[in-house]
């Protein structure tokens, strides 16, 4: 799908096929329609990111709590969104030891008792090993500077899933 | 459950128990998260619908791009939510004839057609007669008075899907 093809799609189609590209906002998605057409993937993915700027503190504090733990309870239970699913399995999040596992666990309850919201990490752009530093390391930072830096990676995110539905702006595109 | 168990839940529990007071729009659940204790299920309430009242006018749209239509795909298809499932039903609307289906079904296309978000009403205090009635006058209202009524729609869904899931603030709570 091309941009062109993007920007033909009603809203019902829009958010069925993007709803998902900030982890189970489509309120987003539904948002950002109302900004169409779209002069690229790159403008779409920038009206997505004001519209996640302009929210207040908690309002962004609520996406960061729309996302699962990494390796936790929805990964075990098979409750993970097909999107989250794919990017934990790929950095290898669903294949932890047992003593990795219980750290996981650990560090999680601990950032989340801190923060009153979950680690975030784009997952697709690292691996194991650095996730569980990261994790390790940032659950000592401070809280706005945790904020600011989960929704970093809730673009990160975003811009890889939009990548998976949406040729790039090359000169080259179909 | 009273409003002290409510403020004493985690964000995850908080989240899996209200997460549809606003159809499909956890985001705002775990946005107003941030606000407890709350000191009545009014107060509650009252920031849910101070959130939506701060969103931009895209995100109002959002929210309301996030319903499901009346007697449409999602009910037919079973993929509705659980409470819009019984709404639709109690109102009668999982019971149309095939004349009354076929007029929804058609007030629907032209209500999205002209307005860009669905036809949003809380089931649950009206009928099917004034429902069909409902839907057929609000076609001819102008943009903004059709936005501003669908976002009270919501608002009211949210409270029923509250009382719900919280004991009043009657003095006589157990």
């Amino acid at each position: 799908m091309d941009i062109s093809a993007v920007n033909a799609l009603s809203y019902e189609d829009f958010v069925n096929i993007f709803g998902n590209v900030v982890e189970k906002c489509p309120l987003i998605t539904a948002a950002v329609w109302t900004s169409r057409p779209f002069i690229s993937l790159n403008a779409l993915e920038a009206t997505i990111n004001e519209f996640i700027d302009a929210l207040p503190e908690s309002g962004k504090e609520g996406i960061l709590r729309c996302h699962p733990d990494l390796a936790g309870r929805d990964l075990h239970s098979g409750t993970l969104t097909r999107e989250s699913r794919e990017e934990q399995a790929r950095a290898g999040m669903d294949a932890l030891s047992t003593a990795e596992a219980s750290r996981v666990a650990r560090l999680n309850e601990e950032y989340k008792r801190r923060f009153g919201f979950p680690f975030v990490i784009c997952a697709r752009t690292t691996d194991k090993t650095r996730i569980l530093r990261e994790l390790s390391e940032r659950c000592q930072n401070a809280r706005a500077a945790e904020m600011a830096r989960g929704i970093e990676e809730v673009k990160k995110i975003c811009r890889l899933r939009l990548q998976g539905l949406v040729l790039s702006d090359a000169p080259n595109k179909l």
